[in-house]
């Protein structure tokens, strides 16, 4: 059910495709984020025709909200939310660990109170992939337990406590139809990242995440990470960096041999009237663009470009029009989406790897963190 | 270039087609409401899907932001907001009238503050023409004043200065390939309506409007004011019910021969979770919804119920997804469209007129002015 094939190599970097049972992935392959089982102010239409392949949704979320055996009860999240083609969910632990109230780690599991109302929930590895196989997604994560990088002794037990998990949660596992993936974590530590990459890529699981990155750790410690684990990871397995990234971190991610990134990046920089474009990353309220009647990029193929000036945009973020976060998050996941096909092509023809550094600079402004919006 | 043509007729009811230079329309049509330039939450390629022929949108607040010499400068209104097909702009007087604080009436215009920023501006109907003729509508308003319907000193005031601002309107206006419309005002006095529309009528005019209701009166105030003015007003030109309204209001509109409705009210209810369905005006945040896997209407057409289950819609209602504006937007606005669409029919087969009550029965909830949500 779930092959992995690589079509063309450039040293560390692959391209490859991903059977699912809701069709291929071509990797490698940038995932919108819909949170909530929708990504935000885009119709499925729309993630259609910015040719995104896979959609990643939050099982914390959805299990608070509207609830997994609701979200089952109604034929599953692809039916739900209307989405025919691939989909991952993540495990639930990186939002509980980051957005609810009051968590108590135990080795069995976590307690929490939701961040919506104060009520309390427990996820084990067992509930989080009961919850997973209500949801239905094609790709699932085992539960795991993401430390701060800057924590060396609790990066340890986090990572132990991960394996565990890991193991439980591929146990407990009944849905074949799902692809489950362990995830590696260990910090910052070159230690730790290589006994956890060992550990995990020993698990029979027809793919591997690796966790804890783009956390608050520098680029140079995430580079230096993903040169630690990569090597150790087999070859046939895909591998996904979870919650990376900026356009610069997808690339040097490649560039290393991740296979399978999402972030909330793009749409949440659209909300900020931000936009990637070959001169940077754009606040789109800038005063500069209100007779500027050039697209948002002129080099981009995706509906708002082909359609809308830079001083329409800009008039319906003045005027808080809605519009304006539809548009700006169709182009931005456009952009990152066509990098990808662009990588894609670069790795088969053999020049990726060439190639990256003219990418990084093109890349440059949009690499910024801060948004100016 | 506006020509006017009644294919049907079933009583006083009509249906025809009104050739603008941005192509024709079928009357009697619905118009939905792009304030700002922009139909809230939707995109132009929405708007197609769901066959809307004419959009209106507001001179007080285009003028105000982003400016109507900007619009002129980016190529006029159809391009700025990508609007192929005919658009419509009112005379900016009624928003003068209800949104702008401490506003000055004299014979000459008016004096107001803006609702945005409290900068002070002044229209009169030279100034009106002169932004409507920037912005580039195919139909256009003669400036107006609109009047407290229980005033009845006022309304006669207000009136005769309509009169004379209409034929201030005609005189100043000087693009030909726009239709501009006289306004019939007189509150709810059926002399002073009738005295308005003859003077309306006497101008030469390519189609006539009627300003002033669904702004306070009763209903049969209403419909006692219609079929007060339609009669009087020349067969070969088509009559705009400005700012009408609910289905009911339509339904007793297109009986009494108006041509052109416009109403917020599709996308308002929308954005208040409120559906126009066959069972009457549903809250779509209603629990009871939850796990309906039912469309939100079985009988439409429209992309949200082709696609959507209620419980999905219910979801992101809760969730505080935008998407569910868009969703509800476009499923209301294809509800009154569809109302249109059957009216056109039945003026034609001969059926309108004794179809009335089982319409009005049909849509008897949806009438209701209360929004549950």
């Amino acid at each position: 059910m779930f092959e992995f094939h690589i079509t063309a190599k450039n040293n560390r970097s692959r391209t490859g495709t991903f059977t699912t049972p809701h069709g291929g992935l071509i990797t490698p392959v940038f995932a919108p984020v819909g949170t909530q089982a929708t990504v935000k102010t885009l119709t499925p239409e729309h993630l259609k025709e910015i040719r995104a392949s896979l959609v990643l949704s939050n099982t914390y979320h959805l299990y608070l909200r509207p609830g997994d055996e609701l979200v089952r009860d109604m034929g599953g999240l692809h039916k739900f939310m209307q989405w025919p083609n691939p989909m991952l969910t993540d495990s639930g632990g990186f939002q509980v660990f980051s957005l609810s109230n009051t968590r108590k780690i135990d080795d069995d599991g976590v307690t929490f109170k939701s961040h919506i109302d104060g009520s309390t929930h427990r996820f084990t590895p067992e509930k989080s992939i009961a919850i997973q196989e209500n949801l239905g997604a094609d790709i699932i994560m085992a539960f795991d337990e993401c430390s701060d990088p800057n924590d060396l002794a609790y990066s340890k037990i986090a990572m132990d406590r991960t394996h565990r998990w890991a193991e439980r949660s591929l146990k407990t596992k009944t849905r074949p139809d799902q692809a489950l993936f362990g995830i590696v974590q260990g910090g910052v530590n070159p230690d730790l990242r290589a006994e956890s990459a060992q550990f995990i890529s020993s698990l029979d699981t027809p793919g591997i995440a690796i966790g804890g990155l783009s956390v608050g750790e520098t680029k140079d410690e995430m580079h230096n990470t993903l040169d630690v684990v990569l090597p150790l990871l087999p070859e046939n397995k895909p591998r996904y960096l979870m919650g990376v990234g900026t356009p610069e971190d997808i690339i040097n991610g490649v560039l290393r041999g991740v296979d399978i990134f999402d972030c909330v990046l793009p749409t949440r920089l659209a909300r900020h009237h931000s936009a990637f474009t070959p001169e940077g990353r754009l606040n789109m309220m800038n005063a500069t663009f209100a007779r500027d009647e050039r697209p948002i990029d002129e080099t981009c193929d995706c509906y708002a470009c082909r359609t809308f000036t830079r001083a329409y945009i800009r008039h319906l973020i003045v005027a808080k029009e809605l519009l304006a976060g539809t548009l700006l998050s169709i182009h931005n996941l456009r952009a990152l989406i066509r990098l990808m096909e662009s990588i894609r092509v670069y790795i088969a023809d053999g020049s990726f790897e060439s190639r990256v550094p003219g990418l990084l600079n093109q890349w440059a402004n949009n690499a910024k963190r801060a948004v100016s919006g």
